[in-house]
């Protein structure tokens, strides 16, 4: 019996799993299911309308998805081998408040019209004056994330239902990541992840924030640390498979690993497991994840924490929140007046972005959704420079994906600061399929870029989890593509020059206004 | 028999006719009539292909369509009166090569195939590189226009001719502005324009440029000074139509009056005869105008010309190279994809415009086709900022709207530093139809803003010159709609100091670069 190892990777819009083989590293079999009440981001399912900037999920979704990749995937492992392992990655900071069994409060017909009861995903941004409540009190935990917290991040969407619904927060005896909350379903045991506890939840290996802090800013969010629980190192074993969710093939006991962040499962999956690199996953946002043996704070890096993405080293994370988002928003701005589809206007415009053998011409600043790594700062908007009465459509995606790469190569500058030279550079996510976009990633970052031919590598990345939890060494990785910087290398570094002073100026002399805590 | 003046309006598409009953002011009939050629930018009647920039008109339309118009007007002028004065106004520079007789190259066979022997229209933007070496000598005719000429201007244009077909400019006996030359056609004399000369061809009380200046640029280019004329002020009388001319109803040896540019005619058009008022002529592009008893050289100011607006006034010209271009550049955008069509798309824009109550929350710099005044800069470039993932198209739309009310605030405190405080500011032109447009532009102004009702003001006044000419006061114009600054006018002040801000970094900070003299 081949030794295999499952994956099950929870994103925004479906779950997916993926079936390895440890030997050879090859996927043998993958199936994504669609959460049945999408993202509710309006209403809900109630009928009962959201504020804006909400984006919850119904933690039901999450069941009904499990079940049915556990038989599928199941049934696939039948005919190859054995599962040794299974390792699951999430979305993060996506947490919900359950009751003390772990029972979400959503699921409750007493909550079940709450808005605050439901899971606020990753893309809530409703949390964003508590976020900025925090920031600028300054408290000393921020001193490993940049100096700042994020709306998105455990903290903010605490004090968001403690502060607007505090019944909710009453009856909430954990609150708990979407992918913890799952291993604990899975296994029956609540062991927390240090990736999603360090990453998103501000602890280091100090602990959590102290209570000071936290009362400093507000006396009653003291009361988070008691919903919260010790995290541990990924790639651990939390606990066996229940024989509620055992199906023919997954037997009862099946070994489940420490749940991971989806961007961070992505580091194993393309095939990195040592310092030197960065991974950068290039989606609707972008995150850049490295390995360092020591820890090392520097401006404008999000987090690091130690064994939070592969056990032994500290892993250092950053971001820009907005990559193929700000493509997307070009398209769907062309898509307004009702001609071509978005797929049809993204198909053309990439094909443009191949066709061309120079720069756009325009420079723009990549802040369609504020700057993370390394302003820290969610107010900050985007620009469009150069524009001229033949600028065409084409252009301005192209400044656009311009843009994302300077900004990319300004992450990777700032990681250097802290982690020291990062040798490689391996993209993946959706923006790393087109090879236009990557050769001008490998001309404005100046070095080979490699694409890591894994189509999901959160999943594969997954599933080596588990194989680790499982005492199974990490297989090898499918060779990746490589790009290298061409003729054009040149002009681009010239216009990071220019991009870097752009920044310099919308960073300083534009500062962004504070959304108000009301 | 009541008294009525004729317009002629000579424009970039079509020229137009209006009839005027100097008593009441009243305007009895118009007519337009489009080129038969239109404007030539991609080949010649004889399919020759034309480079990039060119923008070419055939001297043979103006006579064309200049008879079409004679015959319709002095139809209409049968029925109501006597026609007592003939004024025109045309584009500028918009100059055209021609024998000793006034008869275009163009029009002779043996440069019937030869780009450079037909009028380049005022968008003609080939002549950049001898513009801008122009510049770089600074010479001292550039006194008061700024410190800078421009590609559009008789002095650019003349040298391209010179340096790019030296056979043509031999042949050239006479160059001349279109205005001119139809006021020659139409009354046998060659009495050129002060308006004409004095904005663009660099005339002054002390005449055209030494020739030790043109000769410092380039030995030969002193020969433009004996293809030009000496100028006479506007407002004057030229000579009487000629017999060939005359129709029904517009009798031989009617006075036609010294042509005017478009946009100066538009003075008088809205009813301004004195200092203490801005005319902004919102079209395309946008022109400021304003008179003054006195001559002051003001950094940004475009021209400075005695006589070249309305007798005994110096007239003061300023403008922004694009307004409804780069609206229009936006709706173009948004067609692309090949939705609503650009008509419905402006008309769906300017009702969101309305509908809307607060400024757009981006900014914008309204540098499109570069920036005339205050920079005189054609390099310079437009931008946008504030972008964000949830930035509308209407929104950006607004943003444009909101830039050009800056750019022209600034022309006006520009403008005022050397004329002293413009009490009043009337605005005509297509963008002027637009009530949100004028509302915009008052709460940016901190102004009232009179929209002139003429429909058409520059061939309103064409016709007002030709009521000068024959000795009759200007008639009564025709009471404007007053917009004024309401609630939002605050936020716009504020946002006039970030526009300000804004424009120096882009003004300095990122130079435009040089087009190279080939």
């Amino acid at each position: 019996m081949k030794p295999l190892a499952l994956g099950l990777d929870y994103g925004t819009e479906s779950a997916r799993a993926v079936l390895i083989e440890l030997e050879s590293g090859a996927e043998l079999a993958t199936a994504v299911e669609p959460y049945p009440h999408g993202v509710l981001e309006r209403a809900l399912p109630s009928g009962r309308p959201l504020p804006p900037l909400y984006a919850l999920h119904h933690p039901g979704d999450y069941l009904e998805v499990t079940r049915r990749l556990l038989a599928r995937m199941g049934a696939e492992a039948l005919r190859h081998g054995e599962v040794v392992g299974i390792g699951l990655d999430a979305t993060a900071s996506s947490p919900l408040p359950t009751d003390a069994e772990g029972t979400p409060l959503a699921l409750k017909e007493a909550f079940a019209n709450e808005p605050h009861a439901y899971l606020k995903l990753w893309k809530h941004h409703a949390a964003e004056p508590y976020a900025q409540a925090i920031n600028r009190a300054a408290p000393p935990f921020l001193q490993m994330y940049g100096g700042k917290t994020s709306a998105e991040w455990s903290l903010a969407k605490a004090w968001e239902v403690l502060a607007e619904a505090p019944r909710v927060w009453e009856a909430t005896a954990r609150w708990i990541e979407v992918g913890d909350w799952l291993v604990w379903q899975l296994c029956g045991a609540e062991v927390r992840s240090a990736c999603q506890a360090g990453y998103k939840a501000h602890w280091q290996p100090t602990g959590y924030p102290k209570p000071e802090a936290l009362a400093a800013l507000e006396s009653a969010l003291v009361g988070w640390l008691e919903r919260l629980a010790p995290p541990h190192p990924v790639g651990q074993r939390a606990g066996g498979l229940r024989p509620g969710w055992a199906t023919e093939g997954l037997p009862a006991g099946t070994p489940v690993a420490v749940a991971v962040i989806d961007a961070h499962a992505a580091v194993p999956g393309v095939g990195i497991g040592a310092p030197g690199a960065m991974v950068a996953i290039l989606g609707t946002s972008s995150c850049h994840l490295a390995l360092s043996p020591e820890a090392r704070a520097v401006p404008g890096i999000a987090g690091v924490v130690p064994d939070g993405i592969l056990p032994g080293f500290y892993g250092y994370e950053c971001g820009q929140p907005a990559t193929g988002d700000m493509l997307a928003w070009w398209v769907r701005t062309l898509a307004w007046a009702g001609g071509a589809s978005e797929a049809a206007l993204f198909e053309r415009l990439n094909q443009a972005l191949g066709a061309r053998g120079a720069p756009s011409g325009l420079l723009a600043l990549d802040w369609w959704n504020g700057c993370r790594t390394p302003r820290m700062d969610a107010g900050l908007k985007g620009v469009l420079s150069g524009l001229r009465l033949d600028t065409d459509p084409a252009q301005v995606y192209q400044a656009l994906v311009e843009a994302s790469a300077f900004g990319t190569r300004l992450v990777k500058e700032t990681l250097e600061r802290a982690v020291g030279p990062l040798e490689r550079v391996v993209a993946t996510g959706g923006l790393s399929r087109s090879p236009a976009i990557l050769q001008i990633y490998a001309n404005v970052l100046g070095t080979p870029i490699e694409a890591s031919p894994a189509p999901q590598a959160s999943a594969r990345g997954a599933a080596l989890y588990g194989a680790l939890a499982a005492g199974f060494p990490l297989p090898p990785a499918p060779p990746p593509r490589v790009f290298y910087p061409d003729g054009q290398s040149g002009d681009y570094q010239a216009l990071y020059r220019e991009y870097l002073a752009l920044a310099d100026f919308f960073g300083l002399a534009f500062q962004s206004k504070e959304v108000p805590l009301s």
